[in-house]
């Protein structure tokens, strides 16, 4: 029986100076999907429906990266970093080839990773993310802090504001995405610290503040389905846009009334789309 | 029983020097939905499952507009004629307010209404389409040229290339779309006349060739969802995004390995989304 979200064993691996936790979910064998994981995120911040449907059809792993949530080692300020690191743990299991799936902060690590070591990657999802320079990334710091005070004033899950549009169909979508969170209770990962925090957000922004690199995505030559919901302010909707123009085999999907999460909204659209992209 | 797009009875109306030809879908009452048709499309060129699905909660109706099909009169070589002629149809059935959804060449003539009318409109929906000087909706004629070419040389219907992607996933929509616009026999609409597609051609030539309206968009203050696949090669998809980018109260769906008819590849997601837009 393949393992799914809610009964993965937590397994750790060595890399370097830190043993990295990470869990595996579907059956093994084919290209496995490495999922690239978001500010503050940890293991069980993965939306189980849309984990549980891509594990449907291929092997997928998570991981939470070096400093973050039960993982060693102290999470580094840089995308570049990161990545060096993603790049240890899929080789520590010894992968010569895998599919990325990034979501927002995972996005532009999936980035790094695919310019660094681009035979090690066959495809890759970016979801809520956007290219290094790409408009308002670098705000990230006041946008969630704009997110935290709305969210103390209406009694609500900040996610409700920094991943979903203001529409009473997209609260509710967010109401049962942080529902899914709750679903898997045993066995819960540890939450990350205010270094890891730190370090993510001065990343964040310094991917922000960089040069814009429209030659370089032209070197990321592999097939990307790039994914955000039309009213994301995280990272502004502009930047899946751009990455859709820049890079040269690339595939947009956009969802309608939906925030930074909007792959998360319409989790099961979306798996069916990646479920695709992955296939063809 | 409510007609549905198989069996819906085909009317005429008199509107100024012409008599028009539409037919209604679903119960009446509410605010209708007016469907405003592309390039040489007549009455039974709109996908069934699209229009059966939206008329499942709206009052849908389509009409050929002058001189299309079998209505009366000259077509016209402009938009803003085109946009007089919808305006003088939509007040001879007596609405007061109405839903508008322009697909291609009948998205220009919404946009035209909304500006023209706007206490006409209620909400609009605006797929396969841009704002006027939008980049490269002047090149239509090219772009129609290369498709009939290439439909000969591969014995292929010219929507595979005009409205899909060359993937096997969106050329297999491709098949099933062309074999639902085939499934009303019965009391089929007269094809386009040569007078027709060459005034819709000068008209969606000169549309591509005004001065960019970001100032003009500004005016339409309509709940809007703009819609499209991702590799539109008639109303090449950055117009999509551009009228999402501009008008101040929209929603954009971008659909991933999908060209100009992205909505019907994805027609059951569309109707979903189309009706959300529609009830919020």
């Amino acid at each position: 029986m393949p393992e799914t979200f809610q009964n993965a064993a937590t397994r750790t691996i060595q890399i370097k100076d830190a043993r990295l936790v990470y869990r595996e979910l579907g059956e093994r064998g084919g290209v496995p999907v490495v999922f690239l994981h978001h500010l503050t995120a940890v293991l069980d911040d993965w939306d189980p429906t849309l984990l549980d449907g891509i594990a449907k059809r291929h092997h997928v792993i998570i991981f939470d990266n070096r400093g973050v949530g039960a993982s060693g080692g102290q999470t580094p300020a840089s995308v570049a970093e990161m990545a060096a690191d993603a790049i240890a743990f899929i080789e520590a299991l010894g992968f010569a080839k895998v599919d990325l799936f990034g979501f927002s902060l995972g996005g532009f690590v999936a980035q790094e990773v695919a310019q660094l070591r681009p035979n090690l990657v066959r495809k890759i999802v970016l979801a809520g993310t956007g290219p290094a320079g790409g408009a308002g990334i670098s705000d990230v710091g006041a946008v969630l802090q704009g997110a935290f005070q709305k969210a103390g004033a209406e009694h609500k899950h900040p996610k409700h504001f920094l991943f979903f549009s203001p529409s009473a169909q997209s609260q509710k979508a967010g109401d049962a995405f942080l529902q899914r969170l709750n679903q898997r209770q045993a066995d819960r990962d540890t939450a990350v610290s205010d270094q890891t925090v730190q370090a993510q957000i001065t990343a964040i922004t310094k991917w922000g503040q960089a040069a814009n690199p429209r030659e370089t995505l032209k070197q990321i030559r592999h097939p990307v389905l790039v994914a955000n919901g039309d009213e994301d302010i995280m990272v502004p909707t502009a930047n899946s846009v751009a990455l859709f123009e820049a890079l040269p085999n690339a595939k947009l999907s956009i969802f309608p009334d939906a925030g930074h999460g909007g792959i998360f909204q319409y989790a099961d659209a979306f798996v069916d789309q990646t479920l695709h992209f992955l296939a063809e």
